[in-house]
């Protein structure tokens, strides 16, 4: 089992969007490919989401903050979603079983990430192939809601712990002082970082199926 | 400027050999790469070094041990070294300014880093590609060597700092805890754990220079 994490902010708003009533979202590696599918799947029925840079790509009709996936925008609808990391940690992790986690739905994935009893892998997408504080915070959040002893744990494993035990009382703060939540800060995002940072708001889980998230 | 850290044990043993007056030490990535060049620069020159799985590799000269690089053995001698993680590292950092960095020698490597005023990375070489504790801790330890304020830290060094503050009083118990400790013990390897977490304990630094690790 292979949870994918993205806090900021490729899962957050994977969670929201399902729980908006978004019929699926497809993680696709580049423009021209969200294009193409769109092309192919219908104009009607997809919506063409994401950034670059953290910044709504132009001529997409959302970008990548949670708040945006209200039901009344994506009901029904197919996300072709991409995203600098996020998306690009979906398409690797492909054929295992895949979830998405963030903070928004913790509690839901890690029961659902242990019900299988299979091994586990988080994948924290980080920034760029580079570590990120949020989602190993995350990582770390989602470790303490496993049954202890369950698992054997990794070096990373033990240090993504020891990190959520730390920033817990202060999520908020700790993406403030992370590189890509200063990042987004200094481009308006301030407030998808408080969206992030509210750990069990959303009852939803989702999950990889042939190349598409849907709800678990 | 990189410094490539593998405390246990690859650049723990390259300042130990260099203490005991070994020439160079030219990093391969695999066994028979070191055989061929042991025969192009002549075996009364060269030692076969190195090990896979932590263990010497058969009809080598020595294993990856500290201990085992006395100037008895290594004075003089150009040292082919191939190891799982460290020498990896090693040959992926060429081209830059490389310097080898460990707990017996921390104090001087982070002098030595910080004289040129540049960018500086911090290589954990890590166990097969993944995280490992002892060099993160390690990294830690260096970043906390610097000058306060001269560099901006990613995401990553404030994370191992924090690491090396929780663990510097007992290096040694961290590394009995991380994967890569508690496997060196089940192989019997323990004393090499004391000998890496020994801090500063040699006044030398290894820099790569053409292909070959030498005194800096």
């Amino acid at each position: 089992v292979v949870v994918v994490l993205d806090v900021l902010r490729a899962t957050t708003t994977i969670a929201y969007a399902l729980q908006a009533g978004c019929r699926d979202i497809i993680p696709v590696e580049d423009i021209s490919e969200a294009m193409r599918l769109a092309d192919t799947l219908g104009k009607d029925r997809t919506l063409l989401c994401g950034e670059r840079g953290g910044q709504k790509i132009p001529g997409f009709h959302l970008g990548n903050s949670p708040l945006e996936y209200t039901p009344q925008v994506v009901e029904g609808k197919t996300r072709l979603l991409t995203t600098t990391n996020g998306t690009r940690a979906l398409v690797v992790a492909q054929g295992a079983e895949v979830l998405t986690g963030s903070f928004v739905n913790l509690s839901m994935v890690a029961a659902r990430a242990v019900a299988d009893e299979r091994d586990l892998l988080l994948l924290c997408a980080g920034r760029e192939s580079r570590f990120s504080l949020e989602d190993t915070v995350c990582a770390g959040g989602l470790l303490s809601r496993l049954p202890e002893g369950m698992y054997e744990l990794s070096d990373a494993a033990v240090v993504a712990a020891a990190l959520y035990r730390r920033h817990s009382d202060d999520l908020l703060g700790m993406m403030r002082a992370s590189q890509h939540g200063r990042y987004l800060v200094s481009l308006g995002l301030e407030r998808d970082l408080s969206v992030a940072a509210a750990v069990d708001a959303l009852p939803v889980v989702g999950r990889l199926c042939e190349g598409k998230v849907v709800k678990a």
